[in-house]
């Protein structure tokens, strides 16, 4: 007998990623190069075709002593503590050495006893090395905000402190789901639907194999692996947007919409961050098409321009200028484009980090003013 | 002491509506010619830069009788009573005549009446001609989409047999909104979160006045200028995903994610209405360098493209092979995409309207089976 459809589900999903990570561990030791669209566009060939990452299979692994490090991020809840299971699971039969992460964020009195418990069950998985790393959260863009940050941060000093190849997350497809609808409030834009990565990070390090795994599934895997896990108080604080969403917002949606909700704004997250990709790469190459010989931004060139492009390309001359990414929002980008679009004679245009955008005899000026 | 704002509000929206009507119908009777995005690349120029639409100004009207016709389509509710009553005011400003349209859906007993009392309210505005029309609704596609279906056809023969410039519609920022949070429920991409556009139809003859006005600032429009205004039972009928997603799912998402909800919802409408549009763009153009002499599909050629394009591309080679467009979901094309991305020798695959995509030495044949 086989094991449980859900613990068959989360290792196949890990498995997959483990071969990814081999794959592009023995290729080369920078890894995962290539950002994403930059060599790709109509009639611009890029490295001959083959047949996608995935089917490539890495050299025999006693040529290449020694086996690769993955860590596992985990808080003790049933999405990573699934995670962990699975990498416990999958690791040594593909030649990987397994290891595990937990970080103690110091937001509740006791966690740093929660966290040594959630080290020991990690070595009950078998992982080695593991250890908890406590961080101190700032305030920095709100708590969420504040508290990824240091998290990460211990995460990428654990990875390299280890030489590790890797560090898996457990997020899964209804996270992803929430993502989508937080980017969706920020109303800017496809870049902000196309939620998280399953690779990000320096040289890609870090991997999601979850994000078509829902949440249920990870819960369920624990439970017929009678796993303990812990739920993070965060996960149900309404001060949390992000709870809130997950305990309001997207089961009102669901009743409104039908349940396949999650599973469509998960792929909405993918098809958009194609999509921002692609444009993105297309706004890279026709800059330099829109600037005159002194390297100001042509004002006629612009309006030739899809919108789409434009505005992409207004929105990079900003940050370049030194308009800092997050406080420049669709609407200041959309002002600017009425220089181009709808001049009638306007005067300069003030944006975040005391950028100012004005037209002076058919170019566009955007400076630190 | 000027208008209510809200009536300035509303009545500012129609003007520069009735604006941009006025320039296309004294510009050529074809009226709206230049499909979205097609003349518009990084280095292609379209015609002369100018200041865009808004700022050409229609040549005085007494050179080219006879003024033109705009409709105004009236179910009575307050967003297009509201919409109506800025019509009546405006149109005869600006040399224009302002007549209205009502259908009857037939699908409550006495909707005729109720038709009929619409017609006595549009008269009362001063609007001429006015007609109530009745139309037969069928089944295709659900009782929302085949109420659409009969109500559109109806505007169209009204338009016509009156020689209208344009119908106005009344959908506000609200309707926008959920417009596109029932397109992110399809998961089919950024097209599908484009919501409804500014201008649509046969020569754009739809123009939707409203798309930035809420239907808060329609309502009081109606309140503060005594327009008796009539609630569409359906609006409230929790059979209909669109009631359901305006009385609980984007409520709960307000209290989730906050008040901006709404505007961020449209404004992701026009951002993914242009992405998706230089996206279009793109894949038509791409398209003709991946075909071989015979004009098959070079699978190395797709391989070597950004996946948004390639997808695009293999989507409109669906729809041409006879796929009907509607059937077409993201998780076909994305089966499709495997035949490029993951080759390992799969068989063909079975799309709607009996198409089968395959590969077949080195090139891709999507044709009906």
């Amino acid at each position: 007998m086989g094991p449980h459809p859900a613990v068959a589900a989360i290792r196949l999903a890990v498995r997959r990623v483990l071969h990814d990570i081999l794959t592009d561990h023995h290729r080369e030791p920078g890894r995962h190069s290539e950002p994403p669209g930059t060599a790709a566009t109509a009639g611009v060939a890029r490295e001959p075709a083959h047949a996608g990452p995935r089917a490539a299979s890495p050299p025999a692994l006693h040529e290449r002593p020694p086996a690769p490090l993955v860590l596992v991020a985990c808080s003790g809840g049933a999405d990573s503590m699934a995670l962990a299971s699975a990498l416990a699971f999958e690791a040594p039969r593909l030649g990987v050495r397994a290891g595990g992460v937990t970080v103690d964020h110091g937001l509740q009195p006791g966690s740093d006893l929660r966290a040594e418990e959630v080290v020991l069950r990690l070595r009950a998985l078998g992982l080695d090395p593991v250890e908890a790393t406590a961080v101190t959260v700032g305030r920095d863009g709100g708590p969420e905000a504040a508290a990824r940050d240091a998290r990460y941060a211990a995460l990428d000093d654990a990875a390299e402190r280890h030489g590790a190849a890797a560090v898996l997350l457990g997020h899964t497809r209804d996270d992803q789901a929430e993502t989508v609808l937080l980017g969706l409030a920020r109303g800017s834009g496809i870049r902000s639907l196309s939620g998280m990565a399953a690779v990000s990070g320096a040289d890609g390090r870090y991997r999601r194999p979850f994000l078509r795994i829902d949440r249920q599934t990870a819960r369920r895997a624990c439970m017929v692996q009678s796993l303990p896990v812990w739920d993070d108080p965060h996960n149900t604080d309404p001060a949390y947007t992000r709870s809130r969403l997950r305990h309001e917002g997207l089961p009102a949606l669901e009743k409104a919409l039908g349940k396949g909700v999650v599973e469509a704004l998960a792929r909405t997250a993918q098809l958009s961050r194609d999509d921002a990709d692609a444009l993105d790469d297309w706004a890279r190459r026709a800059e330099a098409g829109v600037r005159d010989a002194s390297g100001k931004l042509e004002c006629g060139k612009l309006y030739a321009l899809p919108s789409a492009v434009r505005r992409r390309i207004l929105r990079r001359a900003a940050i370049q200028a030194g308009a800092p990414a997050g406080s420049l929002f669709a609407r200041h980008i959309e002002e600017v484009d009425r220089l181009i679009t709808g001049w009638r004679g306007q005067g300069a245009i003030n944006l975040p980090g005391k950028v100012v955008a004005q037209r002076q005899g058919g170019r566009l000026v955007i400076r630190q003013g």
